[in-house]
């Protein structure tokens, strides 16, 4: 079952991946046989650098031992096994809820049990949306759908090329920004009751610096205990329920 | 390195299994080959039914694909990574740091990830220990210590043979228990101040019935989403952190 789940989501073959591109598929990622140069190819490359689609160029064995059909001719596209949905969209779920808006913008977050626990998160918690972004994060792959426990099917998940810029725009829209940092104002001591947009880091780095000067202040949870940090999911969840209790 | 730390839990052989029963190395699991009935095998049995370890008899190429070594001879035991605490233990702990005792007991989480990220908030929520069962959950494995990010360290994990009769051990040290369900008290209407056991159920299932029966009240977390729950580890830190807000 998982692995069927897993199969669905990797198109393997020239045609089959050029056609996805052409069926306006979303792909999160484009695997290229190094040193690939024919003309077929080189239009599959075209067409995902024009989608702003992320590029791998690696060895012949990696594909090999990716592909499960063992005909990837070269090519091998990851799509996501859910679809993006775009920022407007979000705004426009809290606008017709008649709530201020409350989403979650996770920065980096590379491990599909996490990112789909935060979704089903934002489902309870009632946000109106998660945003990630495109490089260096996982998409909606079948494990994040797995981890999401259904919530995928009503929580819209939009990818943005670029988290900051995407903080600056919505802004505009009246949104108040605040990141999770453990050197933050204890999150009991802050008013997170307006339209509010909560901005988790990744596993390992924390909020990168760039995202962080967008926020408009610093959240930290309370912490008493000898290590680190908390799983980034449940960091999220403790944030996001923060924000319901004020809000309730 | 996954690798690595997941062969050292797995003891093979049946010299091997025996020393480790001998040595009093903690063994979360024995698997022994179906209808394995020689004099080595059956001593092995006997010792760990007396150590009220959990047996599981399985077919031959169970075990081979279980074996790392090539040379189990009808006996791999799964030792836990890290040693188990004795309850005793974490009420000692509480009682020196001069706090009401804060724990947090587990009825039957599988998934290692959870295990880990539960244990890591314990830590962080200054809890002073976990409770597990023995049967139908995860034991201390390595993916565990792993995904506890170093608070198998630090928290001490107990490991017993009944949740329910564990409940009513730790009543008589005068702990309260409130269990998570779905159709508790809204857990900001709740006071748990108090010296207090956190009761978390199984991510299928939620709590069982004889265990919910021994808690003193129910919490639920308010939900506004589509799904039916939060993750078993995100539920577990909201919880816990609301205990630690009203504690602070």
């Amino acid at each position: 079952m998982a692995k069927k789940l897993a199969e669905e989501t990797l198109i393997e073959g020239r045609n089959a991946v050029m056609e996805a591109f052409r069926a306006g598929k979303t792909i999160d990622k484009l695997y290229v046989q190094d040193g690939c140069q024919d003309g077929a190819v080189r239009s599959i490359v075209r067409e995902a650098r024009k989608q702003d689609t992320i590029l791998r160029f690696v060895p012949k064995d990696r594909l090999d031992a990716m592909s499960t059909t063992g005909h990837h001719q070269g090519v091998i596209a990851e799509s996501a096994a859910y679809d993006y949905a775009q920022m407007e969209d979000i705004l426009e779920a809290a606008r017709q809820k008649g709530e201020p808006p409350f989403l979650i913008l996770l920065d980096g977050i590379e491990d599909p049990h996490n990112l789909g626990a935060i979704v089903r998160t934002a489902n309870l918690a009632g946000a109106h949306g998660v945003i990630i972004p495109k490089r260096r994060a996982v998409g909606l792959t079948a494990a994040v759908a797995r981890a999401s426990a259904g919530a995928l099917h009503y929580t819209p998940v939009a990818r943005v090329a670029n988290l900051a810029a995407a903080i600056e725009d919505l802004k505009k829209e009246g949104l108040w920004f605040v990141c999770a940092a453990m050197d933050g104002t204890v999150m009991y001591d802050l008013d997170l009751k307006g339209p509010i947009g909560l901005v988790i880091g990744s596993e390992g780095e924390g909020v990168s610096r760039l995202v962080r000067e967008k926020c408009d202040f610093t959240a930290s949870i309370p912490m008493k205990g000898d290590i680190d940090s908390l799983n980034a999911s449940v960091a999220a969840g403790i944030l996001a329920y923060e924000i319901v209790r004020q809000r309730s």
